[in-house]
Formats: C-alpha cells, sequence, structure tokens
C-alpha cells in the first residue's frame, strides 16, 4: 500500500505497547519536561513567554499565553533552549520536544484527552521515523534542520491520532502540516533553533485544528511535486511505498550532556581517552578526532563566542571533556568559553571527517569516533565511540538519568525560586499523562 | 554589496515614493481588502475564524481571533479563498495578500504605526520581487507555492520597516522568517492553498514580534546552506549579489477573474477570439491552445468536480469564457462545474504547452499564448496573449477596477447582510492607511 495509505492506518489504529514500551514513553515525557524546566529561564523562552502573554493557553508555570498554539511554541522553545532533549538518529531530529509540546497543548486544552497521550506520541515517533528513513541523511546533509521539517508531520500525527479524526481529515492535517516545514541548520547557535523547534509542534497544533474543523487539503501530500520531492529531491534514501511505518517507542536517544548531538561520541570517546591517560595531559599533545562522513555538518562552529554557539563546536566540547572528565549545563554559561585552559586544549585538537564512501547514509549512527592522543611521536591514549552516549545501544543508567531531571529541576529552582522535586515532579507528570497508574513505571 | 546587505539598508530606508506610486499603493490595499470581503464567507475562512476565535485581535467583520498572528491567518485565508487577489509576475506569487494581511494585524495592535503602512508595503513587495528573481521560474516550476515560500520573507521586510527594527534584529527577523517559509503546489485546489497564504502573513508577523524582542537568528540566512540553497539549489535563476533591490509599488498585476492567474492569459486570447468568429461557436469546433513553457505548471485539473478545483482548470476557464464571453465568482460555485455546454466544449480544447527551449525563465510573463477555432480544416478564428489581463502593460481601466471592488462587496453584502457601499468602502480604507488624505487618490 502507497505511503500515505499506511502512514493513516497506522493514525487510525491504536498501538498495541508492551509495558516496557509504556515505560519508555513516560521517560521520554520525563525527559522532555525535565529540559523544559530547566530551559524555562533561556532568553529566548522568556521573550517569547512575554511576546505572547495573556490569553486562555496555560503553560507550565501557570502563567498563560494567546493560544494553544503558543503554548506549544513556548513550551518548544523552553525545551530545546538547552539542546538536552532528546533526539532521534534514524531522522537526525528531536522528535519529544516536538510531539511532548504539540501533545500538552492539546490536552491542555482538552484534559479528556490525556490518557491517549502515550499512544499518540508512539504513533508521532513512528511518523517521524518513517519520514526520516525516506528523507534519508542527504535532507540533513543539505542543510535542513529535520526537527522542524519532519516535526510538523510527527505531531500532526499524533495529534491526529489524539483528536481520532478519520478518512480525509488525516490526510488534510498532513497535507497542511507539510505545509508549515521548514527550518535552517544556519540558524544552528542562534536561539532560531529554539524557535524553530516550538514551531514545528505549533504546525503540527494548527495543521490538526484546521483539518478537524473540516479544512481540507490535498490527499495525498507525499506525491509528485509533494513532500518528499521538495524536501528530498532527487535524493531520497528509500522508496516511500517500501519503508516500514509503525508505532515506536524505543528508539529515541537520551542526551547526557547539553550541547549538539553530534558532539556526543566525541564527548565519549575523549572522556574514554582520558581515562586511560589518567588525569595528566602532557603540554605539548596533539590530539586527533576522526568523524565519520556528515559528524561535522552542523558543528559550524570553530570559535565560539557564547555559550550558545559552544554547544556546535567539536573542539570546545572535545577539550571540555579532555580537560574536566565531564561536561555540564554550566560549561555552556556565556563566561565559560572563553578559558585559556580550554582555549588551549582546542588549539591542539584536529578535526578530521571521513569522505563520504559508498551510499549516503541514513541517519548519523554510522562509523566510529575515534580519538587519538599523541606527543613527541608516541601515541599516549586512543578511544573510540561506536554508539552516541544515551542511545538505545547505549542507553542511560537509571542513576544517570535521575541525575540529568534533577539537575533540570534545581536549574529552575535557581532561576525562578520554585522548588519541585524529583519525586514531585514524576508524580504530577505520571498523574497528567498515565490513564491507569499500573501504566507508569 | 551582499544581498542581506542591501536588503537590510532598503529596510531601514524611507523609500522615495511618488504620488503615483503612492497612488498606486492604496490600489493594492483597496483591490486585497475588497477580495477579503468577498472570500468572507468562504468555507475555509469560516472555519478559520470559529477554530482561533475570542481574544484580542480585531478582525474586518468586528469579530475577534486569538491573536495579531491569528488576525493575519484568517485575514490571509479570506483574501486567498477566491483566488482573485492581485499577483506578481517575476516572483510568481501574490503578493498583497500577504503584505495587507499582516499589515493590518500589526496596524490593528498598534494604530500609531498606521501611517508607515505604505512606505512598508512598497518595502515589502520590493523584498517579494528581488527574492523571485533569485529563485527564478525553477523554483515555482518544481512545486513550491512562491507566495508561502517568498511571502514570510516579504512580510517580514514591510513589518520590520514598519517598526524601524535595526541593525541585527533586521536580520533576524529574515531568518526567523525564512524558517516558516513553506507550501505547496499540490494543495492547489484545495483549501490548504487558502492557508498557505495566511500562514505567510501571520509567519512574517511572528518573525518580526520575536526578532523586537530580541529573540536571534542566523545574521544572513541568504549564506551557504541558506534560503537560496535549500528553496533554490543550484537552478537560482541570478547572482543574489547582483540582482535589484528596491522598493516597488508598481508591479502588481490586478486580477480580473476569480481564477488561477496562469488562466488569465489563456482567457484574454478566448474573449478576443471569440470576439472575432462572433457568438457562434459551430458544434464539431476544434481549440487549440498554445502556451509557453510552465504556463501549465499549477494547471493540474482537467476533470472539476468543484469550484474551487475548476479555477486551476485550463480547459474550464478557456471554455467559460469561449461561451459566455466573461468569467465571474458565479462561474466558481461548486454546482457551475457540471454544465454541459462547458463540459462539452472542454473536451474540445487541446492544450499544447511549449517545451522548455533555451534558459529556464524567470516569471510567468514570457512568451505568447495563442489560441485557434478550426472546424472542418478551415480556421475560423485566432487569437493571442502577450500580456496578462490587469498586469502593469495592460492594466485594469478605472471602471473594470471599480466594478471588481463594488462585485467583492455586494458578495459581503449578499453573504453576510452587512452592506458596504464603494465610497464608504474607500474612505474608511483610506482614513486609516494614509497619514495625511492629499497622499490618498
Amino acid at each position: 500500500m502507497s505511503f500515505i495509505g499506511r502512514l493513516c492506518d497506522m493514525i487510525g489504529t491504536q498501538p498495541a505497547l508492551s509495558a516496557e514500551e509504556r515505560g519508555a514513553v513516560v521517560m521520554s515525557f520525563e525527559d522532555t519536561v525535565a529540559v523544559m524546566y530547566a530551559g524555562w529561564s533561556a532568553s529566548s523562552a522568556v521573550a517569547a513567554r512575554r511576546i505572547f502573554a495573556d490569553g486562555g493557553a496555560r503553560l507550565l508555570d501557570g502563567s498563560y499565553v494567546q493560544s494553544p498554539e503558543h503554548a506549544a511554541l513556548v513550551h518548544g522553545i523552553a525545551g530545546h533552549a538547552l539542546d538536552y532533549d532528546d533526539v532521534q538518529l534514524t531522522s537526525v531530529t528531536h522528535p519529544s520536544i516536538v510531539l511532548v509540546a504539540a501533545l500538552m497543548a492539546m490536552c491542555d486544552a482538552r484534559p479528556n484527552l490525556a490518557p491517549r497521550m502515550i499512544d499518540a506520541y508512539a504513533v508521532g515517533l513512528g511518523a517521524n521515523i518513517a519520514l526520516g528513513e525516506v528523507l534519508g541523511f542527504e535532507h540533513y546533509d543539505r542543510g535542513w534542520h529535520a526537527t522542524s521539517t519532519i516535526g510538523p508531520l510527527s505531531a500532526a500525527a499524533a495529534l491526529a491520532y489524539l483528536l481520532e479524526l478519520e478518512g480525509p481529515a488525516v490526510r488534510s492535517a498532513l497535507a497542511l502540516a507539510a505545509a508549515q516545514a521548514g527550518g535552517f541548520q544556519r540558524n544552528f547557535g542562534t536561539e532560531a533553533k529554539h524557535v524553530q523547534a516550538g514551531q514545528a509542534a505549533a504546525a503540527g497544533l494548527r495543521s490538526v485544528l484546521m483539518a478537524e474543523a473540516g479544512i481540507a487539503g490535498c490527499p495525498d501530500i507525499f506525491g509528485e511535486r509533494g513532500f518528499f520531492d521538495l524536501y528530498g529531491g532527487a535524493s531520497v534514501a528509500a522508496d516511500p511505498d517500501k519503508v516500514e511505518i509503525a508505532p515506536n517507542a524505543l528508539s529515541v536517544s537520551r542526551k547526557l550532556f547539553p550541547c549538539c548531538y553530534l558532539t556526543h561520541r566525541m564527548i565519549g570517546a575523549a572522556l574514554a581517552a582520558r581515562r586511560t591517560l589518567g588525569a595528566e595531559m602532557p603540554e605539548k599533545a596533539r590530539i586527533v578526532l576522526r568523524v565519520p562522513y556528515g559528524g561535522m555538518r552542523p558543528l559550524h562552529v570553530t570559535d565560539p563566542q557564547n555559550g550558545a554557539e559552544a554547544k556546535f563546536c567539536a573542539t570546545y566540547c572535545t577539550a571540555v571533556a579532555l580537560a574536566q572528565g565531564t561536561v555540564g549545563l554550566q560549561d555552556f554559561e556565556d563566561s565559560a568559553v572563553f578559558r585559556p585552559d580550554i582555549r588551549n586544549l582546542m588549539a591542539r585538537i584536529e578535526v578530521i571527517e571521513d569522505a563520504l564512501e559508498g551510499d549516503m547514509p541514513v541517519g548519523v549512527d554510522h562509523g566510529t569516533v575515534r580519538l587519538q592522543i599523541s606527543a613527541g611521536g608516541q601515541t599516549l591514549a586512543e578511544a573510540e565511540a561506536v554508539f552516541y552516549p544515551g542511545a538505545p545501544q547505549a542507553p542511560a543508567t537509571p542513576e544517570a538519568f535521575d541525575a540529568k531531571v534533577s539537575d533540570c529541576l534545581s536549574i529552575w529552582h535557581q532561576q525562578t525560586g520554585q522548588r519541585l522535586t524529583l519525586a514531585d515532579f514524576r508524580r504530577h507528570l505520571h498523574e497528567k499523562i498515565c490513564a491507569d497508574a499500573a501504566h507508569c513505571p
């Protein structure tokens, strides 16, 4: 059956999630809402709340904005402001920030739908992954911010499930969502990146509200001169009609460091090399970082001038990991990026990106990141990272995950004065999204 | 100087408009607001008003929606619902619906800015034309709805001028606007096309509000892997750094028929051929319509099932013109599209689109549309249309323009019961947009 037909079938069917899968979705909600709290005081989030203040849509902090779309926008901005929200490697996207912000906004307006949120998330994530498989890595490679090109469609899929849209309305929602696909990697390192994630959530919401009200779009936006042709072109990685489309709950990678995910294998390799070397780094050490093709795509910053830019600087993130053995939120405060010891180490890191050999990859989890430290012609340490830290193949430990959530809540406390314990955070969230407490982990 | 530098210069400079140019902008406002009134009861506009009802932003009819963005969206949908709003041929866009909807929404929220609207429109139209010259026809040819890809940027340019944004904020507004560029010709013939126009206006507004509040985007969204690369690619028609960028007030083409502008030269040639032939069309006449390359791009409908689809059907529009000698709003009511005499005539029209010879054109006003009527081996009538009816080279007469506006107001009256005379309509509008009555025609 056609891509659109199978996508609509998935949207029209309750996913059969196992307890493990439901637990994974609940973790995605926890992770995403935690980073919203942590990013709440980021300048982009503060500005967006001020611009769109007053109205009928409630935010996490109890304040209000003009509409549910603006709630999705503001929550999306806050949750993406620190680049600490989860990612999905096939599609090279941040799926949960878009899905969760959109679902929260809709369910805040219609609380009776909340018990369907977990299933809706799995439908949305399934759509996100299938779209990413068709577009392949070349979509991202060309400069699109896949989170905000694919995001409106995956949010629309989730919300169409949530609202039980049927038949032509589902197809219209997808066509209306695709018409809002956009966003550039050129905006990475600026607040516009946060906005792009928030806009994807708001776009999904707008498209579904319109389709529900009977506004029609093209019945197959994936046909000729449609979404795949214009955003993928001749370079689509897979025949849409042959790509698997299924609800998914398990394919996200949690982020353990608050910087671009493409730096995470570099950080992983740097931490491993540091352990081999011991704490001492010889003054004249030379560091070579080898990354697979595409691994440097969004990392266009070489001389970061502020914390936001530093999140997209390969040598900065690697140097911090080598120097400290940790990479945390404080390393992306503006004052942190000019530290002389870090700058000194950055100058000694050479990054080599492999050329493309063979076909363009799908996703960004191909190949291996390798780091070598040498001095005076001698290799002092070598390490490699095959999997991304926090990826399904190298999941965060429960302790590391709890530590991240607690860290996010403590930033919220520092910046707003409002205290929220991990236990209370979890309880509030589970009450909201779990129809039946037994379904929550 | 670079494209972005010159674009920002234009946005930062008051345009020196002649009285004729100011008059032309006022006509663009009249034309655009008139078609908003005419489209007010279109199903897409009615649904959008219902979905986003209640809040602080006022609409033309005195009702309210949730936010200024939603006002721009709803006015944009209403004004584009009949496909009767003006076009610009270089960029293959409907510029005024986007600019006017965005400017109205901003000035309704901040009435003190209204006296700057005419200048702001000229800045926005200048941006729209320059962007279209760079992207060239291939952008449209590939399937993008240029109105809604270019529109967010031109609306942002107009609003950035209106608000007197400066320096980095202008650049951020353009980067944030570009991140909302999107929209498909595949949605033509459905209500999603109206939505795409409205979204472009709303997107421009959102981007400028954000930039004004200090949210930063990339300082040059036209650089590598930016707007031109992703929406134009290798096929951009002109070097951005060499394209002229200047305020513009005179380059729009008014529409005299409520259907896709690509049908208008066909209608023009059909009306001329009909005059040559006299009223009688022989039963077995064969009609050949020759159109230049690209002239059929959005006209993908061959068997229209409703009025909206008929607007994108070349043979339908041509047949109506041949049969009646007029093409009016009533021809795009759903019940009109199945008339047997029109269907019979449609079946006898052969459309031949020229192949591309030489370079891809810029815009759609190249070449000539030719129509030939023959029977029994004899040519009965021949006619051609070089210019689009209503284009700058073949402008609407004042009488034809007044008749169109009056027709729009009479539809508004029929559908809402509210009466508005041409004189009152004009007076209200002029009071709003002209700082000084002497500047209004």
